[in-house]
């Protein structure tokens, strides 16, 4: 495994690779991995030559009141971790690298950048489209890896990609969750010890809405407020959104329809937790009463 | 010589060409091309093994009052200089291909995009920047050429180039020039008769200011004033405006630097016609009274 931190020397071994016809697969991250990061690397490498892992904290994802500064960062966990999953390449470059003195490019993907978690985090997926625009330059995979999780997140990097005709194919891997439910992240661990035992709430309230729609219930305004009523009761969470939203553009949806997301945020102290589940209904019809 | 529609088939002839180790040299353009174009295109064919040349009249780039539906269209033309010039690709995609419905997706170099066309051409460089980033992912260039007529144009996409880490170099060719000065341009056949003859009259300007300049002149504000008065004096072009920058940053200067460039903007009659010179000065003294 080697860590890189130039662009230029990654280019080279890349370079070399793609002359041997090497698969090159990438899986993005801010470090702090955790066993959602080890299942895209999983997944990289079976399918794959070349491993690269990117580790890089990318400051123009952070508004100034968010959590740049305390985001965890933890190298040599982080190695190990990559050394484990049997990763070729970790790319590791500074903020000096990715935005030199005097930058002044961006990537946007309008108006779905606004919905969902865009709307309490404006610029967030301005920065996280320009930071992969520029790793997609950096590493030209042949195919990316993105977690289920940050579901807004993937859609608008596929949506990015497509848009761009990066030649990159995108890769959309399932959310992996503690044994509770709570879904895998790296700010899970800024959690104190009561907030991590009612953090499962986001998840449980999910299934608890996923449980109702399978039995009958068709009205998404009692959905949503059963979800949130559950997480009033059962933690100190404040509720940023519960969106129904179509998988397939995220746009909000006025109705049930065969196949949805139901995607949430919660604030819990000052950790803000999101989750979503997607839920496939194959009969159609009216709640039975 | 190929004529290419589709995306999916210049990637497959651009990577078996890239399997056999073959240079590509790209010449992105809105066709309607003239000896500017044939200068890059002659450029292009001695530095690379592949000769991608694109022809889209990019509608981002035009807002609804400008040009874009009376801009020149002649295929049949532009293939016929094509061939003439060894060109080995022609990309000529549809609009439906570039821009398909529920497009979402720009790239904007920031701060640079709103000064001097861009004040008057609002959106116009981010159009730019959009298209070339989407044509160097389908083509995958090694060296990119792009003409000096269009400084701004080059200057913006050459920084939306090293800021997104696009893996091609950029080459910026001399403007060429009809023989009484006028710098070529698709948009000249816009020109009346009259017109046409009055247009020299940016060149004209230039070179005053220029002889002014090397004259000892360093008073700025003299020189465009000077400008400004012949373009009056000799044609019934309207000034959108004169600039003397940076030719690194292309930030505007106060004062006259060792190397610096002059650009103008004119518009005569419904065309707007735009020009610039690069001069170097090798004493910086006064002006010599």
């Amino acid at each position: 495994m080697r860590v890189i931190r130039s662009i230029h020397s990654l280019r080279q071994v890349i370079n070399k690779a793609k002359r041997q016809n090497k698969k090159i697969g990438f899986v993005p991250t801010m470090g702090a991995l955790h066993d959602g990061h080890r299942s895209l690397l999983k997944k990289c490498r079976r399918e794959n030559n070349l491993v690269v892992l990117s580790i890089f904290v990318n400051p123009q994802q952070f508004a100034p009141h968010e959590d740049y500064a305390q985001y965890p960062r933890d190298k040599k966990k982080d190695e190990l971790l990559a050394k484990k999953e049997n990763v070729d390449i970790i790319f590791y470059p500074s903020e000096e690298i990715m935005y030199p003195k005097g930058y002044l490019s961006y990537v946007t993907v309008e108006s779905i950048s606004d919905l969902l978690c865009g709307k309490s985090r404006p610029g967030h997926f301005k920065g996280v489209a320009t930071i992969v625009a520029k790793l997609l330059n950096c590493v030209s995979p042949d195919i990316l890896y993105l977690g289920q999780k940050d579901a807004q997140q993937a859609y608008i990097l596929k949506k990015m990609i497509a848009d761009l005709n990066f030649p990159v194919k995108v890769k959309i891997c399932p959310i992996i969750r503690e044994n509770d439910g709570l879904a895998m992240s790296s700010r899970n661990r800024y959690l104190t010890q009561q907030e991590r035992k009612e953090a499962p709430i986001l998840f449980q309230s999910l299934q608890e809405a996923k449980r109702k729609i399978l039995a009958g219930e068709r009205n998404l305004i009692t959905i949503s407020r059963l979800m949130e009523s559950n997480i009033k009761r059962y933690s100190h969470g404040k509720l940023d959104y519960i969106e129904c939203v179509d998988p397939g553009t995220l746009a909000p949806l006025a109705q049930i329809q065969k196949k949805f997301m139901i995607a949430l945020a919660v604030k819990l102290g000052k950790t803000r937790l999101i989750d979503n589940i997607i839920i496939q209904i194959y009969a159609m019809g009216q709640r039975i009463k």
